[in-house]
């Protein structure tokens, strides 16, 4: 059966499918294999989690989907990029993802990493072209806000402590504060910039990034519970590394039943931030219980 | 004996190293190392060519020192997060830097590839912080400019075809389409980024790109030169590897002694385009001749 979330999910990932091929249209020189490369990570598969966040958050204020469309690209493009570093074999080592060979391994090590970092700089190109959205500070604010959830402070922060936490013991609150910054920061900031698309001032985003914080620690024990539990063929990707590698993780510490009931508590958390929200919020409040469920 | 150059590159030096200091302040946490590789980089050493040309620009418009000091101080830090990842074992394998190991080495591989990861979000927040230029439109302009010019279009599109060089026979076209990308672009863009932030209209950016243009050719042959002339000691990272690994170089392709013509032509052509420009761009035309003179 198809539920109104398939048939969002499905129409976000064919529109960032389409557009990312218009932005990576490959050149007939030879850089041709660059773009080869981003196109192999950034179009067919992926979840597309983020950019559905970000647009069904616009949604809410009736932005523009091809807007949304733009800057969910940017997003998703971040969030790619950081995927392409990841699987290197000097961090996780990776040679699987999304079902396919990863970057280095299609491709070779040096391609990976400018292909990462073209993705990088393309995200913010397409955040301040004004073609994406008329109003400079939209697109200022857009950039700010991406550049911190995913520098230092954010995302790549994350995964620096990630790759502390395999010689330390981290403890509940650490394993909290890493998994925050490593995924929870493009999770929030993808709701974020779908709220500043609304035009709606800080002071009014509260109840919506009380909604992103909640999905961001559900989403992350329920990824724990799946690289214990989840089956490598339908999720895609190695699994059961977190275990070898000695690593704290939500699931080491809590065991699988806390963790189980945790996420579900976050998860109902996370649909109680909606309450002032109508049916036009019902695609967020299914993202939310799709996270407990999902298996991959 | 100091020449205004000189003075005007110590300044300059010291103003980004003070500010990457505030930048880069190490946490207290796991993240420490992370912060202390990014240090390594980007403070002490590199010629700070790029910061001197945007101040220098933005200075014949009476910009604020403040406001373009921040701004030349992401464009480094685009220059910075390029060497970091350039120098890693699967790009160029080097293990000196500005005399001193590179951050693989005084690190690891990981933390080099997320604290050039880092420095390339910093550079996008510190443009489009409010805190940096109050006019959200010249924020969003410089954003868009620095990623075009260091994406796949600029300078890690100019990197791609660097490593594709080492197994191609590139023509004079080629290498000069190349060199105009990998290193071309971030000069051109430190001109263009200081003359936004004097207010200046594209169209009446010509001659400072007819400058930057020609800077920059001059500027790589110069490079060339060194590479198989310099001496390490001096110039502080390993030298003649573009003739060990069979690349097409501007000297390989016009020898020694038309190289050397065709860079000072080129400075020459440089200089010309300033002439509508009175003693106020002293300091650019002396940065174009310090690019033929220079022994690092």
């Amino acid at each position: 059966m198809t539920t109104p979330l398939d048939a969002a999910l499905a129409r976000v990932s064919a529109d960032i499918d389409a557009r990312f091929d218009r932005l990576l249209a490959v050149p007939d020189d030879p850089r041709a294999d660059l773009y080869h490369a981003m196109r192999h990570a950034a179009i067919g598969g992926g979840k597309r989690l983020r950019p559905l966040l970000l647009c069904a958050t616009a949604d809410l204020f009736g932005v523009d989907r091809d807007c949304s469309g733009d800057v969910a690209t940017a997003v998703e493009a971040i969030h790619v990029y950081s995927l392409i570093h990841d699987d290197l074999p000097a961090m996780d080592d990776d040679d699987l993802r999304r079902g396919k060979p990863t970057v280095h391994k299609a491709y070779d090590e040096a391609t990976a990493i400018l292909a990462g970092d073209c993705l990088h700089a393309l995200a913010f190109e397409v955040l301040a072209d004004p073609a994406t959205h008329p109003d400079p500070f939209v697109r200022a604010e857009l950039v700010f806000e991406l550049a911190r959830a995913s520098g230092p402070g954010g995302m790549a922060g994350g995964q620096m402590m990630d790759l502390v936490a395999e010689r330390s013991r981290f403890d509940l609150a650490t394993v909290t504060r890493l998994q925050q910054m490593k995924t929870g920061a493009l999770i929030g900031v993808s709701v974020e910039m779908g709220a500043i698309l609304g035009r709606v001032a800080p002071e009014g985003r509260r109840s919506l990034r009380g909604y992103a914080h909640d999905l961001g620690l559900a989403f992350q024990i329920a990824d724990d519970l799946l690289d214990a539990e989840g089956d490598e063929a339908v999720v895609g990707k190695a699994l059961r590394k977190d275990a070898e590698a000695g690593k704290e993780t939500f699931l080491s510490l809590l065991g699988v039943t806390r963790a189980r009931e945790q996420c579900r508590m976050l998860v109902d958390q996370a649909v109680q931030h909606l309450h002032a929200y109508g049916p036009e919020a019902d695609v967020l409040r299914a993202i939310a219980r799709y996270v407990v469920e999902r298996d991959r």
